[in-house]
């Protein structure tokens, strides 16, 4: 990357917003030996920062979505190599955790759907251990007295979000990519039509071969300007919380507990810092704004399963934008317009497609076809124009 | 006050902790004329920030509590005045309002302990009006539709105490008051055992003919060196919720709904400016940490009466700890040892016992008798030792 008198820059790749998918796709073109530069006025600050970070690759799956599935399988898979190259490369512990999830259905009929789940889990060759009522306390004591029954799946992880913005961060670093603190105003498109570099909002000019826009749902606004490329990412909603058990040895250290309660989807995630999260809600709203009633919803479906959270301090409520498309796949890959690569739309699976987005990002780079399970997100699927191929470098 | 060179101080009246107590003692000191220094870390953090400002004398009071009720009902009569004087005097406006207050119960347990709440209400000349479900609900739309009963007690009122802090702030400044932000290391005690003043945590003595200690829930700390002095104040933990309805004009006003749901008492304050409180946990334990379980129980009580407070932003949530005596009613006035005020233990009435607590002072430092109302405060009544009386200047 050069950066010219005016504080513009020219560089083989631009990438806008970094989140967690942003930060994988640059990460993986400087290490393709690519130049790049990357912008956003606040890195992890978004969908990102509310995530929890399980990799549980079907409990959050309606069923139905096939592609979603094998995309969250092959990523559940590739997350501890992808784990341990960006522990290595960063030198920062990501807290990646083989802690298996506990699945518990709160009553009669939540049960009945825990069965409809374990055996679509199960359909996909994954290992799950049914348990009734005095199996589950037993491997969870802190489940309630009104438990109807439980699945434990020990292939289920975790990572610690913030912690994996931190790494990518120091592994940017490592490879010299400079991080611009800004945002976009537009997209540069030269009178061919190609894309090839962006306006910052300080007025700015950033040239490069390749613009990836990895805006989640600030992605369609940038957009704007080009009809031919239809990204309809539409925010949804969720709110999180996190309580902190560091002074309760009783409720700290890892778990995942994934309940059905009377319906509703509910997670308590435990972190080996104490950290516990809850979360969260699904609504169909753009605000990203926390209420009394989503606080006490998660509370309310939380404690049901897991009463012992009422001792812990409340210590952060989040609220914030899941990117979502019509069919809940990403948007990943090259468009209709030559020079521009969209990589959002992860919607509630930014943390766990992590390790197969940053895959697609290795074979896009070295000019590869992408693996067959990320052909269905391919970003043209929503216009009736064909993706240009990407180039093999800039 | 004349502050020396060693930034020690020399004044007629120091006054330690500067919650609304500490406050009002120290503005009618200056009133009286006499020179005042005033000492607190940071003023108006401890039990005053969390509290709702609801001027209610009844509710809130325990059945045969008939001492804290005197007080109740004199200091709820004398808070238009005492409003009126310090908006005057600091120019500010405290959001004094005659809301009147909605008493509402739940279920019909709940509408028994009503009917004995404003059978004691009645008894004491309150003007009270029994409401059915359907009544209640013309009188407040936002109530939900399970309400078994309600009352309406046009005579109570409400105050913004952060605004009641800014504005004794102010009028301490008019009035010429040094603020020290900093603590209390001991208490000066001379060779007759008179207390002369103290060393704040800086090391610098300020000396004093009456040194009025304000401490909340720190009081007892204060006054290890004086065997004499028995102030037995215990920590009582509330929690409180601070909800944003300025976006939300169906929620926001003025209104005060106090409830009991199943047993539980609840409380609903909205303010002009959009703010809305919901509190209060009453918790024996001595940490001011916001836990799960008591936004928990403070959210399903509140959205049991007012379903709506569901859409509001949460914007805060507080737990801090009310100075209770063994029979919570205020220690007020001059101690065992000469030279020696207290002024602390208001328990929950903090804010409503204020203009009454002001009176006290006004007849303390005019060398009055205070109001009968206040001889059961009497701070000695928890030791042996008759108090002395009051200088009457310094």
């Amino acid at each position: 990357m050069a950066i010219s008198a005016a504080g513009g820059t020219s560089s083989d790749v631009v990438v806008v917003g970094l989140g967690v998918v942003g930060l994988v796709a640059a990460w993986r073109a400087a290490r393709s030996g690519r130049t790049v530069t990357v912008l956003d006025p606040a890195a992890g600050t978004g969908a990102t920062h509310a995530a929890a970070g399980m990799l549980a690759p079907v409990s959050e799956t309606e069923f139905g979505e096939d592609d979603v599935l094998a995309i969250n399988l092959a990523s559940a898979r590739a997350w501890p190599t992808f784990a341990a190259d960006l522990e290595q490369a960063s030198h920062r512990d990501v807290a990646f955790a083989r802690t298996g999830s506990l699945q518990v259905a709160f009553d009669a009929d939540d049960a009945r759907e825990l069965d409809r789940v374990v055996a679509l889990q199960r359909s996909h060759g994954l290992d799950v251990t049914m348990l009734d009522a005095a199996g589950a306390r037993r491997a969870e004591p802190l489940l309630g007295p009104r438990v109807a029954a439980a699945a434990h799946s020990p292939s289920d992880h975790q990572v610690d979000p913030r912690r994996v913005v931190e790494a990518l961060l120091a592994a940017l670093a490592a490879e010299g990519v400079t991080v611009l603190r800004r945002g976009l105003r537009r997209l540069t498109v030269e009178a061919a039509g190609r894309v090839a570099g962006l306006l910052d909002d300080d007025g700015h000019e950033h040239r490069a071969g390749t613009v990836v826009v990895a805006a989640g749902t600030a992605t369609p606004a940038l957009l704007t300007d080009l009809p031919d490329v239809v990204a309809p990412i539409r925010p949804v909603k969720g709110q999180i919380l996190r309580l902190d058990a560091t002074d309760l040895p009783w409720l700290a250290g890892e778990r995942i507990v994934r309940g059905i309660v009377q319906g509703r989807r509910i997670y308590v995630v435990g972190r080996a810092d104490g950290e516990v999260v809850v979360g969260a809600t699904t609504e169909e709203r753009s605000d990203a704004v926390v209420t009394a009633g989503g606080v006490f919803a998660l509370l309310r479906d939380a404690r049901a399963l897991v009463p012992g959270i009422d001792e812990a301090p409340l210590v952060e409520q989040t609220a914030r934008l899941r990117p979502a498309t019509p069919d809940h796949l990403p948007l990943l890959g090259p468009t209709a317009r030559d020079g521009l690569v969209l990589a959002a739309g992860h919607h509630r699976h930014g943390i766990l497609q992590l390790a197969a987005t940053s895959e697609a990002f290795d074979d896009l780079w070295a000019g590869r076809e992408p693996a067959g399970h990320w052909r269905p997100a391919d970003p043209s699927r929503f216009t009736t124009t064909r993706p240009a191929t990407v180039q093999e470098s800039a």
